[in-house]
């Protein structure tokens, strides 16, 4: 008989309290009855309305509506190879280079999926997207960390989210014969840095001397106040190697419709494509044809052009007040993030933060004690941290600015409050 | 240096040609022009016009394009809870006995993935929907079989899906120590058996005895046309280890939605939603949101009764060519499946079936001359077996007869052709 039926499985057990749990339980309790939620990356608005329009229309047909092809709808990997051929200086062929996914999310799951075996290393910079590293462990990875360190000055001046930087000889000492994939992310979140093109291409070498498969996360691909390179455009061998990794829901203002792709050599998108299929077996159908009509129609509309202007603005409209308090930041090159380094606030020292918050490196108070006593929730990068290095990140705080700029007004007019902190 | 760096991991190298491909490719090729598709189980029609108004409405609203709690709209989960709690006898709490998932299919690989260590052992009845096999191995489960045996006459009369049958000793031999989850599915597919209450119950008591999981398969569960008995209803010790999946595609014609969910008790539902978290992150949010109100409001508009009768009509007009040909067919208890046995059709000794079917069996070469020579697509169900047991089904086909009515007659027409290779 069974001893213990009801055991999870280790891959799910035992995790300490998520960030966005802990986040969400302090805005329910705060001082402030609408807490400004700045935390999690999703949209305060809706997608433009010719890509509603195309999912309305999509639901209206039959085949919109039954499972699409494993690897997506033909219309979708064609307007894709179309859209980013330019951009990759060579025709895509959308049947073998380009795959579509569940979400970008499901999409690095399949990547390490369909390469990565028990006991495979994985180079991961920090700060990470947290699921990166459920999503190595599920097939038996190692995840090897590799820092980004922030700007000397960034305690005291705001500077460039540029100025955070590999050591390169970090890099190096983390790669041995069992190194099969590293994540690379650009525009990154939660930093706001676009890697240069001297960057990449020393990052790229590397993998093409140690036989390295690149997954590079471009999921903020088209939001970017600064020059942006993608990796597989650096070399014919670096793009032997590289996975890229988009989202129609960071793209198009819809986290929730869940359709992401990779586009890559053909000899690393059949074996993502495979682990998709067994994983979700197809996704979803309407979405991911009103995302097809979005590539098809976003050029008509302006709409490129218009995201990048709208989404550089509300950064500008809201640093405002960091400038005011003199509280220093690292300016986004690229994304919707913004880091603050709040290391100038005082937190009260007998303020009663509950355990769980009380047992986290000081952004987590941070966090906790702005979202209980001002009503603005904004995430502490620590999370994204190996507990080794958390302490690179425990005077910063992450806002996402992809919300209304009447939104964005609350958030200043009640961080203003923090002046009576910083004496 | 890696030495293999494109090697695909052995989760996704090395599978035969899928059944769908070889049936799609057939298709391509065949001598009638406009094939038509009975072997995918996708619907020939939409969802009903309540709930692709529900989708639209919810395309309109910014929260219902963003991110999803990761377990699930709360909207659905009441609604899924309100709708099922009469059905369990129980009142099921939506927060804790509810999930929902990216299509059943992801439900059930984030239950495998939730509980399964390498070396657990799984049983699966043969036939089984072939996505099962994968979604065990992907944690390392390794997968025990038991088959499911045709009616004795079954070769030469029409007779209930219903006996079709389980062998109760061949169950027990596939139990041991190991064993930590058992995958029914009931109405099940392809075979159109609804399972008894007394064979339900007999399966349940062994897994309290072992304190196996057992994960039931309900996806169907709105089309029987006998009664149907639900797993989890059985007794408080079977319902403490049973996970019911559930399919809005299934239930709501829109298989391309991917929205699904698992009911049960929170020990069990709350790996299955930490598993969920690690693959998709969260579930599509507006058809979430329209399958809510599907629920809320299918009732008021009939839909389940329809459902139900429309199928069953769709079934007695279909089978009605097997009648007249001759030819035995599994007369369905649920579902929308039909396997007719084929051994009265004789097989052009001489046909060039290409290699990839001719190594396969006699079902395999069914279908193939049928979509070639008469342009009717059906699935050979020995892909739903072990090799071992695949001669059990070398004579039947399954078709899908969820397809417009003008669908099925056209398909009816054709398959007349069959008499002259019945002689």
């Amino acid at each position: 008989m069974r001893k213990d039926p009801f055991k999870p499985a280790a891959r799910v057990a035992g995790q300490k309290q998520d960030v966005w749990s802990i986040v969400n339980e302090a805005a329910a309790s705060s001082k402030v009855s609408d807490v400004v939620n700045m935390g999690q990356g999703f949209f305060g608005y809706n997608p433009p309305q010719f890509v509603i329009d195309a999912a309305k229309g999509a639901l209206d047909r039959v085949e919109c509506n039954q499972y699409s092809p494993t690897k997506g709808r033909p219309r979708l990997k064609k307007a894709l190879a179309d859209a980013y051929s330019p951009f990759f200086g060579r025709t895509l062929d959308p049947e073998k280079e380009v795959t579509i996914t569940t979400g970008a999310n499901e999409g690095m799951l399949s990547a390490f999926m369909g390469f990565v075996e028990p006991g495979d290393e994985v180079i991961v910079f920090e700060p990470f997207f947290d699921q990166y590293i459920h999503n190595i462990q599920m097939p038996g990875g190692k995840v090897v960390y590799v820092p980004l360190h922030p700007p000397e000055k960034g305690a005291t001046q705001t500077t460039s989210a540029g100025d955070w930087s590999i050591n390169m000889d970090e890099l190096k000492a983390a790669i041995n014969d069992n190194t099969r994939m590293i994540v690379l992310n650009t525009p990154h979140n939660p930093i706001g840095k676009v890697f240069t093109r001297d960057e990449l291409q020393a990052i790229g070498d590397l993998c093409v001397e140690h036989n390295i498969i690149i997954l590079s996360d471009e999921v903020y691909d088209r939001l970017y106040y600064t020059p942006f390179t993608r990796m597989a455009t650096l070399s014919p061998e670096i793009a032997n190697l590289t996975l890229t990794v988009g989202s129609g829901g960071k793209n198009f203002y819809c986290t929730g419709w869940r359709v992401g792709w990779l586009i890559g050599p053909e000899h690393l998108i059949q074996p993502v494509s495979a682990a998709h299929t067994r994983i979700c077996y197809s996704s979803v159908s309407p979405l991911q044809e009103a995302t097809a009509i979005g590539f098809e129609e976003a050029d008509k509309h302006g709409f490129w052009d218009e995201t990048k202007a709208e989404m550089r603005a509300k950064i500008d409209r809201f640093v405002a007040i960091f400038d005011e308090l003199e509280l220093p930041y690292s300016d986004p090159e690229g994304g919707y993030f913004v880091l603050v380094n709040m290391s100038k606030v005082k937190l009260p020292a007998d303020y009663p933060f509950p355990e769980h918050v009380a047992s986290r490196p000081r952004d987590f108070k941070l966090s906790y004690f702005i979202i209980k006593e001002l009503g603005v929730a904004a995430i502490p990068p620590t999370e994204f941290f190996t507990d080794d290095n958390a302490h690179i990140v425990e005077d910063w705080l992450r806002f996402a600015i992809c919300k209304n700029d009447d939104v964005l007004d609350k958030a200043k007019d009640r961080l203003r409050g923090l002046k009576k902190y910083m004496q």
